[in-house]
């Protein structure tokens, strides 16, 4: 990692379990405080609460914490300084989920993420790589994941692929 | 992606929705015209109906356009100039499926490549990047693909990889 | 491939069929002889054991093979000089299924990794780049390959990530 000044947006992308967030929270480390983490997973389950928990538990008290798990847009708005958004593979999860026009959501998303007060990063999933999902739910959230992937990446100032908790620059 | 001139053969391996056919294009349009997409998909269903036309539509009038869901290497043969072979992933799948021999197929597809008459660029699917495969044919499908792919990327003069819509450069 | 001369702990890291146990071989043979493959494979079926011979078959005769599915502390303790470990996927596979706790024996795999006598080259899978899996075991597995190849990545001088049978190189 580089000391270079944190950009408005950078994409830190990767498979599960690549050291995504560590490396995120690393980046935004980089900017004034405050320091926000905008979390989009919902504790439905005791195997969710338990990452929250663990990722939360990492971070320690300088973080204050937001949960969006649908509305990122409300949440981007009201940054008061950088922020790291926690990911958008639950937050496209979740709009699909509730039904909500995935099109519609990213577009607004984008702009959302264009009009931040402060730098921000945010960390997706590729989950394009492996074998084509046997069910068609699986194949329409792989290729909105990888559409959505593609549009936040074009928009990004810097863009990183993480793998066994290294970052490899793509942008 | 920079402006030198397009080699005789260029593998751009990447996953779903990850940009690969965008990039190949853009590649394939540095070469003299004519322009020739070779298409692997055949129009089964609805959903490919609408993959094949959404691509299509966004290349326009300028391209030619050869279907060889099998057989390719007569389409390599005939080819006019630079062409674009959309994709190998495909056209491994209609082979298997077709009952073929594919350590055949791909050492008769292998001797067509180096044999084009104008620079060819080729798309893939990276698709060994998930956990293993739960059925027989999906572990021979994976095994069968990554083995074409680094048949295909040793004799390539360039390889890239992509993600969320970046070229990475692997050769 | 650079001539660099072997360092002591290489990890290489990529998806299946992607030529990551040929280019480590390649590795290993930089260093002075005796190499040892240490082979974590169980010949349970009949895939597993064409998969094992068709390897074996490849490396030739000059090199020293070592079963050790469970045991690799052992096997890493005992080596008379550079080692190919092949691979920390299939002996991960093995500690789970044999009711271990893979916490502790990540700990002291990682230990018996600093501490082996001549230098190793250990191949390992990425296979979180797909969806999510549907099954809590296939989801274990993943977050478990995950975080050992992040703690092995850390400890090692050397990472590579491979592709279409190309190197990649990440630290």
């Amino acid at each position: 990692m580089t000391d270079a000044p944190l950009p408005r947006l950078t994409l830190v992308l990767g498979g599960a379990r690549s050291g995504k967030s560590r490396y995120a929270e690393e980046l935004v480390l980089r900017a004034d405080p405050p320091w926000t983490y905008v979390a989009t997973a919902e504790a439905l389950d005791d195997e969710m609460r338990e990452r929250i928990a663990h990722h939360r538990d990492r971070r320690g008290a300088d973080w204050h914490t937001l949960d969006a798990p649908l509305d990122l847009l409300g949440a981007i708005g009201g940054l008061p300084g950088a922020a790291l958004i926690d990911c958008l593979t639950l937050w496209l999860s979740n709009v699909m989920f509730a039904g909500r026009d995935v099109e519609v959501e990213s577009e607004r998303l984008l702009a959302a993420l264009g009009s931040a007060p402060g730098p921000l990063v945010v960390v997706s999933n590729e989950v394009g790589l492996g074998i084509v999902p046997e069910t068609p739910l699986g194949r329409a959230f792989r290729d909105a994941q990888g559409r959505l992937n593609q549009r936040v990446a074009a928009a990004a100032d810097r863009v990183v692929f993480m793998a066994a908790g290294l970052p490899l620059s793509l942008k």
